[in-house]
């Protein structure tokens, strides 16, 4: 992998840059399409290509469990299973980018936290967490046990008990064979006080150590970018703490690819936490910000030095008839749409709206009638939205434009 | 609508023919692909027409409801609100033909015949009544009520009244805008005696008359065609006698443009019944065997002079698992499959298999999963299937190699 900045925004930590990968290149900033089980949800991968998506990240724990990480190796890797392509400029075909996380998160929010109503108290920055069906379940017992080495857990699907070490995490993602990797980490409930809080951030340290080891002895670490996640929750000195170990920690000279910012942040001072992060952080590589991608948190990100974002809302709220527009966000099912011919937004460019094919009564009528084609329609249209919003952020990086696309963009988007 | 017949074949009354109509031509005999409420389930319009399908079916009864018919007028028609394109030879994309049944079958299922479980009985020719959710429950309470002048019959949605009529038919049918539309019918339940059939199709041939009469009033009745619909259950002389009533039956001159084949039939006993029923039919116009479509019935309904077909069964069938295959019917969830990397069918030209890119361990990895592009994808193959049989069936009547195809495939599909 390698990283290259074309440009800087001046008095900021922003940067537009290319990452280039054994499966092409990546545009940065970039906004990460999330494929939980190997599927966007609702969309096939050319409706993911046709959104500008150019990066799809796999979920470890999900597919560790389910097909198993052996069996996508015998398909040839992560891409090639969900068969994701992407065309270059002359129109060939072939298997794009992948990343896969490390599963830290899923057995933290579907095992330790399972049950914990930590969703009210911050900003939650996971995929799975808010899954009302599993969240609303507050009796459910603690299926996660975290011990020095690893952490041990029941699956979800059959009650089956598994044991992750970092090791293990690393074998995994060796298996599924994505062109980015992370490091297995914990990610903290932000409801733990400050004693647990550095224990938890010294074993993630710990791990991460383990985690370098182990694939710098692989011959995959040739071809697989191992990135290191910087932990810490809110508080300030260990999250100082953390990006200075990560960023300098090594196995012989072999360091992180590039990192991850990792945790649960309040809204209100997530962009301090970032800023404190990327500081410290070397410049000469990518760093990600794990499941978040709110249009206000993509500006406040990138501005902070922030190269990818990878969020499920685009896919879920589309799911749920939520719809990004540049007014700001609608629910397409309101009765006010039912007779509303026009496209969801007249000047985009997705499938969904270019041409008003689909109508906004139409898609409304889809949701009521509960058809499929509704999810699929507001996914494509969202998923376009943020991606060519971080592209068009990218843009105005490069032109100097990036505060008056800020100010404009959120004034816009503040109006419904 | 125009019918032009091309070729008939020797000593049967099977015939290749083609359907003008004034959103384009269909190729007959020809699958109608079923999108009950605007949308055949789990595709876009671009993937139905990648299938081949050249023409689709709306429900009257489902878009009456929701999202109201004149809803639907208002978007332009049927096709312009599911936005139902197809591409001409030159690449031109423009709306395409539709079709939408009476509404009366729908009446029957989800209203007199509720919680009948006729399903054991006969062959069930419509798509809506195999639904487990709604035929399960058979404690529910009869919701229609048929009279001398029409149907009383409560919303499945909401619980609100409505009252249809033959003309209401015919007018919600003009607002939907569908090419061609059916006579309002009381398809009758196979377990009702003679003397319940016959007085039930007497009422039917007196609200064909009506249907007529009121479409015959209308500017409609010059863009949208009207077919007639024979019932008269499994009773040969009373096929015969439909058959002849609604062939003869005119209003000052004013025929029906073609005719549909309803009702319940046991799948031994359908060709009989099909042949007596297209034996007195005229030749010179198009008839369409309602919600019928497995393979075998295909090769049986064409061999008997039917034109077209319209079925839920590959749509639904993919949304559970089950796949066509040359050799017959596979349940791709089959453990089986879990390392089967090949496409579902080699040699399938389908979006799903050509070029190998969907193997059936990711398939069957989407299903345990319970991914929505499962369904995407298996109902892609699966209308690919059916659409292309009925292409090769056409092709074989022009080349006079009709039986030769029938008995090659039959022999196969009993493979499995």
């Amino acid at each position: 992998m390698n990283f290259k900045i074309e440009k800087k925004l001046k008095n900021t930590l922003a940067r537009a840059g290319v990452i280039t990968t054994p499966h092409g290149e990546i545009q940065t900033p970039a906004f990460v399409a999330v494929g939980t089980k190997a599927t966007i949800k609702s969309l096939n991968p050319d409706q993911v290509a046709s959104t500008g998506t150019e990066i799809v990240l796999g979920n470890t724990y999900h597919l560790y469990l389910q097909p198993g990480d052996e069996i996508v190796k015998k398909a040839g890797g992560l891409g090639k299973f969900m068969n994701w392509r992407r065309s270059d400029a002359k129109g060939n075909e072939s298997i794009g980018p992948t990343m896969t996380d490390s599963g830290g998160f899923q057995v933290f929010s579907l095992g330790a936290a399972y049950g914990k109503e930590i969703s009210k108290v911050v900003k939650i920055t996971d995929p799975s967490f808010l899954l009302p069906e599993r969240f609303d379940d507050s009796d459910a017992p603690r299926l996660a046990k975290i011990g020095a080495d690893g952490v041990s857990f029941k699956s979800h699907l059959d009650g089956s008990l598994h044991y992750i070490t970092p090791e293990k995490s690393i074998e995994i993602q060796h298996n599924l064979g994505a062109d980015i990797i992370f490091a297995f980490d914990e990610c903290t409930s932000p409801v733990e006080d400050l004693r647990y809080q550095e224990e938890a951030l010294n074993r993630t340290h710990r791990w991460a150590e383990k985690c370098l080891e182990y694939h710098k002895s692989k011959d995959n670490s040739k071809y697989q970018a191992l990135f290191g996640i910087v932990q810490g929750g809110r508080d300030e000195s260990l999250r100082k703490k953390s990006a200075q170990v990560i960023a300098e920690m090594n196995v012989e000279g072999k360091y992180f690819d590039g990192f991850g910012i990792g945790g649960s942040f309040a809204k209100e001072d997530m962009s301090t936490a970032v800023k404190w992060v990327n500081e410290i952080l070397p410049e000469e590589k990518p760093r990600h910000l794990l499941g978040i991608g709110e249009p206000e948190d993509l500006f406040m990100g990138i501005e902070n030095g922030v190269d990818l974002f990878d969020c499920v809302l685009p896919t879920r709220l589309g799911r749920n008839g939520t719809l990004y527009t540049k007014y700001g966000k609608i629910n397409i099912e309101n009765t006010k749409y039912r007779e509303d011919f026009g496209p969801i937004e007249d000047d985009c460019e997705c499938y969904t709206c270019v041409g008003g094919k689909f109508s906004r009564a139409y898609i409304c009528h889809l949701f009521h009638g509960k058809e499929m084609l509704a999810g699929t329609l507001a996914s494509i249209h969202n998923l376009h939205f943020i991606v060519n919003l971080v592209k068009k952020i990218r843009q105005s990086i490069l032109n100097d434009t990036f505060y008056d696309l800020k100010k404009d963009f959120l004034k816009n988007y503040a109006k419904h």
